[in-house]
């Protein structure tokens, strides 16, 4: 199949797929198929984030399905936008595929962008198909924000503030250990980790519900806690001491691997919850408003620019021992 | 250089090299480092457009520097604003990099998109740095038109219609076998070929003149004259028929090819030049008051949906021999 064939195919799938309600949609004056995509702006402030998954070195295709790679895809930009509290509009698509790649894989791809897409109102506005030895998938996303006091960003963290964390941390680590090891797991949460690893949630309800309440400093957890909370502090000029005690674990990473779940909350990444953090009193309006689980873990401390400190309960440090301490190396 | 360190380096190169005069850097909120850009909105529509450069299919590290390779990849996506007839503003760049990739060569390549960027004035405002076993290039554009009659787009070709080009074709692909084969033209030729291939200009001037001037249809020429006209046409729903003596090669194509030059004008691609479509009325406004070069090559016709037809001065269909024509067939 051509690559002009293949285009046509995925636009299709895109223009069948896809609900024909949504806002952005309705907005939309050129779609697939131009030179470039058009639309009518509506948004004070437009938020841009591109992501990119590659073949064997984020993903193996013996590990997913090509559907929960196209969710994937767009979940890790969709979490970008989040990170901002912004509303997600568009999504355009670059692809690289090795050249026996099966157009029904390729069309089942997109239509794990679209089921994601779909929850969020996100429109496929366009793309580019090309060859290549190895499959990637980059997704750029564009969105808008009421105003430029709406923002979440890395660099509002002010000494004195809490940090806090949305949902369980650790089980996409979890999961991918789980599948490359092939443990055998109980089905519940074998089924619970793969989620977490393979079809992760963007927070977007929770990051738009943050800037309404008054918080201004986050970041999404891509490439770990301590890594993430390591780039937010960086970009704010300040440091950070977190109580390793409270680190919300998820139950399933626990049942499965114990004590090691700490380092995969930890260090694990993939887990596209939020990190943000703010003053005591935003930090206890946030706990008492929010429909989704939020735990305070830590504070932001005037001095160590960049470093994450770990304590225990009894504020004693915590050194933490084996493996995929290199973020933690790399940000300090 | 870890990847953060490298984000942060090409960070670095960005803000140094591109004019905090641009209107576009001035409307920036967030640029490079949070989770995704920010900028204050202008346009009343917005346009996007994503175009890749991927190793070894388009592009060997032997043939071209690194700062060439980052001007292209800026250009391809430039090309396609252009045929719209709009104003390009910011690009996000998604990199694919092999572990061993020097960072003096990753910033070479930045260098030469803020080299192409500043031109027009757009500004780098995000990107991702991904580990690969190949090198790629995913560029996504955004821009501004400034109403929605102002759009250039590959669907409102009539019958009757005259088509004509921008500039010369044929260049690029020479540029690309001289290269290939390492043959000795002449020093101005040689550079002129060279500059076509790695370093192409896009229309974007030419591609707003021509949507004030009342055009309304147009593609840029990268695949190919007949594919791109063939895709023009199946959007259009038309056919169209191309004289090939009025077809304006590239004299460099000329000298260095002879005969073979055709071909290349043909179906080389790459040229990024525009090729549009208008009536004759507007096709002769557009002549007289062009500050750069148009030609008139053929005119669009109601029958044979998607198809070219090929004729010589005298009206005799014209055949062509030889390879290359795999995107004639593909578009038919």
């Amino acid at each position: 199949m051509g690559e002009f064939r293949l285009v046509e195919l995925l636009a299709r799938i895109a223009e069948e797929g896809q609900g024909k309600q949504s806002a952005h949609r309705q907005r939309l004056v050129i779609g697939i198929g131009d030179d470039a995509a058009a639309w009518r702006s509506d948004a004070l402030i437009t938020l841009a984030t591109v992501d990119c998954l590659v073949q064997d070195v984020h993903f193996t295709l013996d590990m997913t399905t090509w559907n929960e790679l196209g969710w994937k895809a767009l979940a890790i930009s969709l979490s970008d936008i989040a990170a901002m509290g912004g509303v997600p509009q568009y999504v355009i698509v670059s692809l690289g595929l090795p050249g026996d790649t099966e157009a029904d894989d390729v069309a089942d791809l997109y239509r794990g962008i679209i089921k994601l897409g779909n929850r969020f109102g996100v429109v496929i506005i366009g793309g580019n198909v090309s060859d290549a030895t190895i499959a990637f998938i980059s997704t750029t996303v564009l969105g808008s924000a009421t105003g430029q006091d709406n923002i979440l960003t890395r660099s509002a963290a002010r000494a004195g503030d809490r940090i806090a964390v949305t949902g369980n941390l650790g089980a996409a680590a979890a999961g991918m250990k789980m599948l490359k090891q092939k443990m055998p797991l109980g089905p519940e949460d074998s089924a619970s980790l793969r989620q977490a690893f393979l079809r992760p949630c963007p927070r977007i309800a929770e990051g738009q519900f943050l800037a309404e309440q008054g918080v201004n400093a986050a970041i999404d957890i891509s490439d770990g806690l301590i890594a993430d909370l390591s780039h937010l502090c960086r970009a704010s000029r300040a440091g950070a001491r977190i109580d390793i005690d409270r680190i919300p674990i998820h139950p399933a990473a626990k049942n499965g691997f114990g004590d090691r779940s700490l380092e995969m909350a930890l260090s694990g990444g993939e887990d596209y919850e939020l990190l943000f953090t703010a003053s005591t009193g935003v930090i206890d309006r946030v706990k008492t408003r929010a429909s989704f689980p939020v735990t305070v873990i830590g504070e932001v401390v005037a001095d160590k620019t960049g470093m994450v400190t770990l304590v225990d309960r009894e504020g004693r440090p915590y050194k933490p021992a084996g493996t995929g301490w290199q973020h933690f190396a790399m940000g300090s």
